[in-house]
């Protein structure tokens, strides 16, 4: 079945016990990345080196291999985590470690780039941890190519060119603005500049020469009109701020009377993020910048990107952010590191782009998306691979016993506290109560006609019956298999099993299909997410949700696909009912609108769009030695 | 003299009439910077590639380089400008181009990098222009390699940090602060993390263990005080964003109470980007970044970013900064491109490093200060010079009709307005008129005991006599001489004669002094520059003023450079006094400290420190061909 050649492994020079991840990450040995290209088949000129030990590839290798038939596509999902998180990313890559650096395939990893706001806040950095990791860490974490920054820019550019233009347009007749959109030139002569072209089309205006439009069609050319109240477009900023979550902007004397109150995202939560992650072509990217929806008129007419005329700079901000980051793991096998867009209010998946080049080049492509299978697996099938239209081979469904005797009513898990001695000493009831969270996961997986191996993320105080007891109810649920890994320990040889389950079940037959069809109306789609994949009686709208879904059907964005923003600590909207919770309806607050990306989110209960800082947050342990230049602190 | 080889220069292939600057760009042939960094010395294993034309230069270069004499250290700068610019970037290029690519000698432009503010809204790119250009311009006036957008991220963890720390300060006990932010671990041992030990060294303790320190120790070590009235560090974005100048933060639900009004700056306003640009190595760096002074305690404590402890992970954020970009010119010489202070409230050069490192690759490093010789080039002796200790050789101080004539009197000059006859005529008495501001500056570059060639960057406008007016007035002024250059309509070899007398007059002696000495008050410093710069009668500072400068001085920050935040159109405090004015005195309104920059910068009237979009931004015109991916529009 290998049809490509497997990369040359680098050897892991393990310790025991096991360091901490920067200190695994600084002792490694790092391959050149342009050696890296040409082992997997990159062309010298497709690689673009930023450093030794990063580089970006050029889309033009699409063209390349588009006749390469495509590798296995492997989903990582885990079950309901508690907040320490399941180690879904540690699995990817150990799981990808093995199957590479052990079993002899040539395997791709694709995962979501960090943002800076956890990584100096609460959580710390995100390149996996222990002995499967991707490296160098620190540039991981940092800037690595800038993708990040640069869709800051664009994001806060669209920004300012609302609140500008209102402003502007207050001050000025329809003469005075056309004149300064599309002002005569020294011999008098007039043209339409590239940022009105957009708008022109929309109006369905044809005509070449400025001077020709009427009265009328330079009034709608030039006048927005946009109500104020309406704006949705937030700024953004990759850091974890919370006194930009409420702001009030426009108290400078120069900008009196057009002060309004806003807030700023983090920038892994923005729409432009969502993009660069769904798009599958520069020509793709440009569009959906342009649909992309800041605000409605005072007529009702949606305001975009490309009515501002802005929609060709933030493309060209973005330019370089579409090509996918090349960096390798602890064992040299070649990762993807693209895009990051949140798991709560956008899908959270990493890039379309990285995943179709990396399945012309690798046998196996294993990906990761956010959160448990009921999020980020649900939004990676029916968004991701709808707009893909690429087929997923299998689901790596990662368990812990942790949080299966969370589910079974164990003690609150809660992040920088001990263990309950519940969790590290053997509890075999309590782990079977909790039981039923993983099979919900399973047959929410079964549901798209997938196949699923459950990786059993074993910690040193997992018991043998423990993991016996979970491996046989797994089966039972129509797990294909369920393997206890011990990536974190040992690397790619602590998940060799796993790797083996994961090639066998690529093998078996499946027959993918979608949760909902695009044509249903907005409430049939998120009704039968609640019903079939939350375990939901049913969907109860608020009035301001009604009238959203009113207003959006008639706009025409009914046909988008729905990305629900609801909690993932539970399968519920409530964070606190673990297991498989009854009897409950879900609550839609409001529903937002990514048009550029391309769905429709109905916000469930509050979702912070913007973390804050700890008293004691991660950057008090970091720091550079001024000789080495080597990081400390970064974990 | 020649010492050192020049590189292989790349043919020009010009056009007339000139094209635009970006057809003229992207039509240019590039060397692969690896390339042209093996030309100039640079070894492969002290280059960090960022695509085929940029990279960075790792600063072990001047270790190994140390012995090398340093080449001859030319800066540009220029007389009272119009809002137009005279063309200092542009004269700074082509002058390069000639010394390196016709006259045979090793040479290296040191410029600044542009925000990204003025290239989307009102300005437009600053790569020079016509043949006179740095490229790839697009890489140039787009992210270059992210420096600006890690002193972005670093600034605004550091205000995000300040925050945060007053919310979690106020709604806790000194012990619950002390058991926060130095926490016991598993075996109830506590340490002190790296980002306490700059305070615990501010306050004169030396205890290694926690748990020995007395209960007012740990009080002072935890508890700030910070006084939120005082606070003097504002959040940026590179982003021309009105709306953002004076905003109400925390006006969410949770930060109900600690709301205040605060502002964002642009990026190259930061102190930050001060700092990288006046820094000479990577400790130097980090010191100055935990010196920098954010706000006062309530008992009077300057409270910096090493109180925070955040000063080693803003270190980290740029820790690439810090190496200076390598790029080239149209004819194939080297450029580095890093940092980007801006001219007014900051000292508005590019890099000491940059300057350092070129100084022992090239025989003739040519940099630029901001704005007029008042301005940039008294900071470049007075702040620049004054930290790196390095010894400038030539003057080039850049001259035009239009602006003098405009000194003798001429209409005013609007951006985007056509020019009155009176500039594109022959018009000797209004030239004359103007010539007093010209001799001005020449003997504002003498007073610092350094040659200084005046260049006159033509236009196709000027007459001979014209021309001839100018350059008899500046040899009679004082100017080792006066040159008339073509470099915009010809490249380097429109400015052959311009390197000539540059190169004449490096060998001429010279006896460097600075304006002030440190040890003068703050006050005498202020009045030095106002009298004899300005040409001021003498200083009046407000109530505000005066009480700065005695907190500053109680403080221990007099001995700091001054860095006056003037207009560039005149060299008054009016921007409406052209030609010499006298008969004034200097109002200085308040002035601001950035002690981890090292200076402290009166306030001498409005001075904005975040543009805005005008209607029609620049953005209009700027798109991307999806297919050939070529950006259009950007100038």
């Amino acid at each position: 079945m290998t049809l490509r050649k497997p990369v040359t492994p680098t050897p892991l020079k393990r310790v025991s016990p096991v360091p901490t991840d920067i200190e695994i990450a600084q002792a490694a040995t790092l391959k050149p990345i342009a050696q890296l290209a040409e082992e997997i088949g990159i062309l010298p000129e497709e690689l673009e080196l930023y450093g030794p030990y990063k580089a970006k590839v050029k889309l033009s290798i699409l063209e390349r291999l588009k006749d390469v038939p495509n590798g296995q596509y492997i989903d990582v999902t885990a079950i309901t985590p508690t907040p320490l998180g399941e180690g879904k990313t540690t699995t990817t890559v150990g799981l990808s470690q093995a199957l590479g650096a052990h079993l002899g395939y040539s395997v791709f990893t694709c995962i979501r780039q960090p943002s800076q706001g956890p990584t100096f806040g609460i959580k710390g950095g995100a390149a996996g941890g222990g002995y499967s990791q991707v490296i160098p860490m620190e540039e991981f974490n940092l800037h690595l190519t800038g993708d990040i920054h640069a869709i800051t820019a664009a994001n806060n550019l669209l920004a300012a060119a609302i609140d500008a233009r209102i402003l502007h347009e207050a001050g000025a007749t329809d003469e005075q603005l056309f004149n300064r959109l599309c002002p005569p030139d020294k011999n008098g002569k007039r043209r339409f500049a590239p940022g009105l072209l957009g708008r022109l089309r929309k109006l369905g205006i044809d005509k070449t020469d400025p001077n020709e439009l009427t009265p009328e069609e330079r009034s709608k050319l030039v006048r927005l009109d946009i109500d104020p109240t309406t704006i949705t477009w937030r700024r953004v900023l990759d850091t974890s701020d919370r006194f930009l979550r409420g702001i009030v902007i426009g108290k400078g004397p120069e900008e009196a009377g057009f002060e309004r109150e806003t807030g700023f995202d983090i920038t892994v939560a923005s729409e432009l993020m969502a993009i660069l992650a769904l798009t599958t072509s520069l020509r793709d990217m440009r569009e959906r910048i342009g649909r992309m929806v800041v605000a409605v008129s005072r007529s009702g007419e949606p305001i975009t990107a490309e009515d501002l005329g802005v929609a060709g700079a933030l493309t060209v901000l973005m330019k370089d952010t579409i090509k996918p980051n090349l960096m390798q793991t602890l064992e040299g096998t070649p990762v993807f590191v693209h895009a990051g867009p949140f798991a709560n209010i956008a899908h959270g998946n990493s890039s379309i782009i990285a995943d179709q080049i990396a399945l012309k080049l690798a046998d196996f492509v294993v990906t990761e998306s956010g959160f448990g299978s009921d999020i980020g697996m649900e939004k990676f099938f029916d968004i991701k691979c709808r707009y893909s239209g690429l087929l997923p081979s299998v689901v790596v469904l990662v368990a812990t016993v942790r949080a299966l005797k969370m589910h079974g009513g164990g003690p609150k898990v809660v992040a920088g506290k001990p263990l309950d001695p519940a969790y590290t000493d053997e509890n075999l009831p309590l782990l079977k109560e909790g039981l039923a969270n993983l099979i919900h996961h399973i047959h929410i997986v079964r549901k798209f006609g997938i196949p699923v191996v459950v990786a059993i993320n074993r910690f040193h105080t997992d018991t043998p019956a423990e993991l016996e007891l979970i491996r046989d109810a797994a089966i039972q649920a129509g797990a294909e298999d369920a393997v206890v890994s011990r990536h974190w320990e040992l690397g790619g040889e602590g998940a060799i099993e796993l790797a083996e389950a994961v090639v066998r079940a690529s093998q078996k037959p499946r027959k993918f299909q979608f949760l909902y069809p695009l044509e249903m109306s907005i409430k049939e789609k998120i009704e039968t997410i609640a019903r079939e994949i939350y375990g939901a009686d049913g969907v109860d709208y608020s009035p301001e949700a009604e009238k959203q879904i009113e207003e959006y059907t008639r706009m025409g964005f009914d046909h988008l696909p729905i990305c629900v923003a609801k909690t993932h600590l539970s399968l519920s909207a409530d964070p606190n009912l673990k297991g498989v919770p009854k009897g409950f309806r879900l609550p839609v607050r409001e529903i937002r609108a990514s048009v550029g990306a391309g769905f429709l989110y109905p916000l469930i209960g509050k979702m912070s769009t913007m973390p804050g800082l700890p008293t004691r947050p991660a950057f008090f342990e970091i720091d550079i030695d001024p000789e080495t230049e080597k990081i400390i602190g970064l974990s």
